[in-house]
């Protein structure tokens, strides 16, 4: 048998999945948070292109993906369905466990998966430069590297604790050409504002995305790119998924349990969403969102409507949500630490269609470990929530349960995570759940 | 056309190309540097397992890969065959340039396809650990994964000012289970007469080499590993030259050049031997090796018997050499700072069947910027080097030439190279030929 299952390019699919139509339930609307009536396109097209816009509304199954992108794609997809045989003998375990590597983009994840969509759309509505913002810098390189494919300016507000704690993130950016600033900075009225009101302000995710933003509303030629949570997001990373269904095919297996870390659900939804028709049909494997008992939005959060940032700036976003307020303990899986999920993946789970569970940061480690001396690959620390979940899923399986990790990026750029691990400098967080009921005081109540 | 050639996990190759048996001309004896007689396998048996020895001299031109190594190998390789189509437009080139992917490994090159080889043989004979040196760590962190593989121990000796200033690839080293001390150390006498004379000592991959040899000699149980020069070290890293072959086939191509960076030989030596046999009857590719402007063995180096090492502690090998006293300038390609280069490839060279072609480091960032800048990935400053002699090579290039690169490993963690760069730190170093004499002048006259 095949340790890694390839495709060849001519397979590398050529619609997105969207999953909207097919829905039992139809998704709760996203509100305006002043009318708190459901936004229109119109509302949106300040800041993203209108081919994208409509793909948050899109009413048909699948999407054609242009050939553009699909050249774009073609630099590291598809990516192999891996056997992960060495990580099964040391379990002992009875399953089979794959993982679907999304690490061998240039970026090193999944992220490219939408940077190179979103680039691509904004470049045809004539857009010169995206703004982003960026905590560790995984989502900024992704889209610098594909604002790079399409000749495209690209301008990174990344949160200043990181620019100068994780210096490779931001050399990455500038080898594809991108520009780079630690935000709070003076591009901004807003990182102007929190300048004068602390000059050694470490910045926030939820400041950074005020810059970004505003730097899109100011320039007529700039608009605004996002990594995760939106519907069109999900909509691009279904490639992976899509892929992944055509490679259990082709090694005759039925997938029993999809694991996946998330953050704003961006890489598991992209991963579990083609294999939910087969869930609306009761059919279909158990996906189950692994996430960090420092922020678990899916198994410790109320489904509210909520704000998507900490300045309220955002339209109101049906979640399971710690509140807008929340601001998670420091654990080194970066890309996990948002107050809530993409609301189409917290509709899913709402639905009953999609299992979650939390792990402390120890247990994920201890995981990470033994997946690189089995393996041999070094995991991000939000991969290494998914391999957690995967081994514990393994631990007792009956004989010939199949299980697929999301493998979404790999931890070369997080060594310094590793090396506290090995150095006995890992602490656990507890959530504070007493803090929940303040975080979420002042929301509309919508039903 | 696939954009990717890849192979089945069965097609991985089942057995090593040995040239030796296929050399129109022998290869010249290695001699001890006493007797200035050709050594023996007995000399060789203090600091490596007898498998490995008497693959120096092997006979025959296969030699069987065990499957305990295929199932290693397994987990990377084969490695694909890439078509750079973006290069290719970015050159407006009518080549066809493909790259041949080392970097997919676990540690991130082609080090581990030897590194596997020799843990299973030390393995085989009874070791319980290996010691090495290694300079910027790529060697070191392949053997520790090796070693990891196999529950072997492992010590790694890196030079003290790439210890202190490139710590990712130490972690590397602890997380898969090797240990690793800055060199020179207090764990030998040849670390501790170091430290005595100078406390501060930054270390040397010369002195690195005395204290692993050391720890070999010294301890029953443990043998001494090295990632380059050697025949067996060559022999191992046949598999990407078979690998590549077939591809081609696959490809329905035939390559006209294929171009690797040379620092001791190992990456271009395996990627090129599969196809002398074609080249010994007069037909086959141009075998193009790249070396650093800064350390021009091949190019500006006399055919000599020369010292492996600094403190002449090694047999002597009749190699290209710029003197065993020759420290180069501190270019950011660290693999390709050694002063000679493998007796084989060396060969290779003075027979007529190799060309070599050195470049400044300020051209070599250029082509790397623009390998990341149209197929995205992020290579080695070394395989940089190979990129630059692809893109000379494709400039003007007749309709249809096919090129063939070297991929040898990534540069993730050697982003600090492409920030000096990007930040116009980067220097070009004039080697100083006017050393050469004084260099050489403490070897034997052996014909």
């Amino acid at each position: 048998m095949d340790k890694r299952i390839h495709l060849r390019t001519d397979e590398i699919p050529t619609s997105w999945y969207n999953v909207l139509p097919d829905l039992p339930v139809p998704l709760p609307a996203v509100l305006h948070p002043g009318t708190l009536e459901p936004i229109t396109p119109d509302d949106l097209a300040p800041i993203f292109p209108m081919s994208l816009i409509m793909q948050e509304f899109h009413p048909e199954r699948w999407v054609d993906i242009p050939k553009e992108i699909l050249e774009i794609y073609s630099q590291w997809r598809p990516t192999p369905l891996v056997r992960a045989t060495r990580l099964e003998s040391a379990l002992s375990t009875k399953a089979r466990i794959y993982y679907k590597d999304e690490s061998l983009s240039p970026a090193g994840s999944h992220k490219p998966n939408t940077a190179v969509a979103q680039a691509y759309y904004n470049k045809t509505e004539g857009v010169k430069r995206l703004a982003t913002e960026t905590g560790a810098g995984q989502w900024g390189s992704a889209l610098a590297f594909a604002t790079g494919m399409f000749d495209l300016d690209c301008t990174v507000y990344m949160v200043k604790v990181s620019y100068e704690q994780k210096p490779y993130r931001g050399i990455l950016i500038r080898t594809w050409g991108g520009e780079v600033f630690p935000s709070p900075s003076e591009k901004t009225n807003a990182g102007r504002a929190a300048l004068a009101d602390d000059p050694e302000c470490a910045g926030s995710l939820g400041l950074a995305i005020s810059e970004a933003v505003e730097d899109a509303l100011t320039h007529d030629d700039t608009k605004y790119s996002l990594g995760s949570v939106l519907n069109h997001v999900l909509l691009h990373q279904t490639v992976v998924g899509l892929e992944t269904k055509r490679q259990l095919e082709l090694a005759g297996e039925e997938a029993d349990v999809i694991v996946g870390c998330v953050g704003g659900g961006s890489n598991f939804g992209g991963l579990i969403m083609p294999f939910m028709p087969d869930k609306f049909d009761g059919k279909g494997p158990r996906c189950l969102a692994v996430e960090p008992a420092a922020c678990p939005t899916l198994t410790k959060g109320p489904y509210r409507y909520d704000f998507g940032d900490v300045a309220k700036t955002t339209p109101l976003l049906k979640m399971y949500t710690l509140g807008h307020g929340f601001f998670p303990a420091p654990i080194h899986a970066g890309g996990l630490r948002y107050h809530g999920d993409a609301p189409l993946l917290c509709h899913l789970v709402s639905q009953g269609f999609v299992d979650a569970v939390a792990y402390p940061q120890s247990e994920v480690f201890k995981a990470a470990m033994l997946f690189a001396q089995t393996e041999g690959f070094i995991s991000a620390p939000e991969t290494s929530h998914a391999i957690c979940g995967a081994i514990k899923e393994a631990q007792g399986a009956p004989e010939g349960k199949v299980i697929v990790i999301g493998y979404s990026g790999h931890g070369l750029l997080d060594l310094a995570a590793y090396d506290a691990w090995i150095s006995g400098r890992i602490e656990d967080y507890e959530y504070p759940e007493e803090k929940i009921e303040e975080a979420l005081k002042d929301l509309p109540e919508v039903e």
